[in-house]
């Protein structure tokens, strides 16, 4: 096994059979059917202090076969469980887009999803209930994984053999392609100091124009927006099995702050993964609020929906801590937002020279 | 150089420091100075015999400074010239935001841009006036490109050294990675049947997992949504440098025909750009609106968005075609639409095993 956490294709598979089995079992003792999961709503989500992530409340919700909608649901998991336990038999994958499109070749018509959402959610609640990842039952994202620029070696098994490769060395400017299941990757060897997550592709290019990951032995991640579950899950590896300090670098407004709270706390629509992709020691180096007032940088002022934003994250527990609500507060105050790009404005170099210093110094990492 | 379109830095600066010069000389020659360029819109494009692609006609707009608001733009020029040619000088890149956001450290606040729609115009302009494309001036875009998986072997020019890439033997599941100008590729080896472009990460993951790249000795290239100019760049190079036939496969739906029209004929806001950018012999391999009758495909219907797309593509002069009039006419009588990865409702491997060989017989590909 390549990750501590992850599953080979005999347990994944297991453990979705032992969910058909239970249904089976609750048949035979002559119940009704049914299947618990987690209530998955913001208000259902706690923080846990053995893991220190936040995982789902004790609220449920029941599918039951007592009702014809409910017995549907059932029969389309079982139709679900039977496929994936095939895919895993064979080594196979899949998308969720294709697990929709597919269901429309089983024999039984009722089976069949009638949209995505459906299909989708139907995954997310086997995740919750077998306790596997959606990678270990070989469904695919269809976002696939960011890039990664800096001293890191490492191995993927792909399906046509193994590839060891460089993550400088042996890579042109475009960086190594986290593959959809990044515990695919075995990590070799490192000389890194520090794993520093980037937001836009823009930032991404000057920080390797610049050669930063040279200069700072820095793993360079670009999150590309949201980020992948692919790109967070090999984050968290590096923080987690590297012991690797992580930051997270992006634009200054409330909805880059959600792409660092999905790093370091995990999402709501994801809460049961959280042990498995979020990487709550991960920090945020910027731009915050307060740089926009610090370094002078050029802004565009807070839309109403930025501002709502802002608002909804003073409420979010993910953010309820001094830091955050400092920085929120001011930022509603100054009514502004700034760009990671926005840093050209003293200079190409200004970012690597000068911001990305002098933020790693007072956070304690260099 | 690497391709034979290509300008050293030491020629782009020149050129750009002529445009320049013309504005001193009709300075010092007592005229207002100007600028002109071709009017960018849809009427303004017609079909060049001679490059088989689409350009601009002849209708010309002129910039010039008998206005304040003509002469700002001059001075904008000017200013965004000399930044270029010094970040040439450097051999230094930069991104487009990176040139909204640099001009508020220029000394003359005329001269600073007032949006980024701004000076993404003016390096169009320039682009179009000195016939150097924006990768030669070191502007990368923000969009970065796709990625490749197949029988090519390649070198990059890295700002950190060559790199020498196999894009199945040196790469792991996700393949190479396009940097932003592919003009620093040197193609080495290839054992290449043709290249098969691909709109959705999902399909690109089923052909590289089914192997087709090797079954079938095809370059997959990922377009991801609407290809990038990297990414379309490269097809292009793959087409004219080795001789190989290029065929495109997206979703069944107007928004698709438009990728695949991009790839084949260059896109009306970059029509200066075709000889460069676009690839007029790449064909439509689907799915096209016969294939959903054929194969009998999941749709969804057609909404008003998507007819109105449909319509206005038969007014389009780039879909000026017995082929395209046939398939957009079919599509709008059948009111339907599907994607690619509708093809997994026949299985996992009909796309490989079925659908693109017997699509690429009837096209004479295979």
């Amino acid at each position: 096994m390549t990750a501590d956490t992850r599953l080979n294709e005999a347990e994944a598979r297991e453990q979705l059979i032992d969910l058909a089995a239970d249904i089976y079992d609750q048949m035979n003792a002559g119940d009704i059917p049914s299947m618990t999961i987690p209530t998955r709503t913001k208000s259902n989500i706690e923080y846990s202090e053995e893991e220190d992530v936040w995982v789902y409340g004790d609220r449920t919700s029941t599918r039951s076969a007592n009702s014809v909608r409910g017995a549907r649901k059932l029969l389309k998991a079982v139709y679900t469980v039977d496929f994936l336990a095939e895919q895993l038999d064979q080594d196979r994958s899949s998308t969720l887009r294709e697990l929709y499109y597919l269901s429309e070749s089983w024999d039984n018509d009722e089976a069949q999803f009638n949209d995505q959402d459906e299909s989708n959610q139907l995954v997310e609640d086997l995740e919750i209930v077998t306790e596997v990842t959606r990678e270990d039952f070989h469904m695919r994202p269809e976002e696939s994984g960011a890039k990664v620029m800096g001293p890191l070696h490492l191995r993927e098994q792909t399906n046509r053999g193994d590839r060891e490769i460089h993550c400088q060395l042996d890579v042109g400017q475009g960086g190594y392609q986290i593959p959809n299941n990044p515990d695919t990757i075995e990590f070799l060897e490192n000389d890194a100091e520090f794993v520093l997550c980037v937001e836009t592709g823009g930032m991404r290019d000057r920080l390797v124009e610049n050669g930063f990951d040279e200069e700072y032995d820095t793993i360079i991640v670009h999150l590309g927006g949201q980020p992948a579950r692919a790109t967070r899950r090999l984050t968290k590896r590096l923080h987690d099995e590297l012991d690797l300090p992580v930051v997270v670098f992006t634009d200054g407004d409330p909805w880059s702050y959600r792409i660092y709270g999905s790093v370091a706390y995990g999402s709501i629509k994801s809460a049961h993964l959280s042990e498995y992709l979020a990487t709550p020691e991960a920090d945020f180096i910027g731009i915050q609020p307060e740089d926009i007032v610090e370094y002078d940088l050029p802004t565009d002022p807070l839309a109403d929906s930025d501002i709502n934003a802002l608002e909804s994250e003073l409420e979010d527990p993910r953010f309820q801590t001094d830091y955050w609500r400092e920085q929120i507060e001011l930022q509603l105050d100054i009514g502004k937002k700034s760009e990671q790009q926005a840093l050209a404005s003293h200079g190409l170099d200004f970012v690597t020279d000068t911001y990305l210093p002098e933020r790693l110094e007072a956070m304690g990492h260099i």
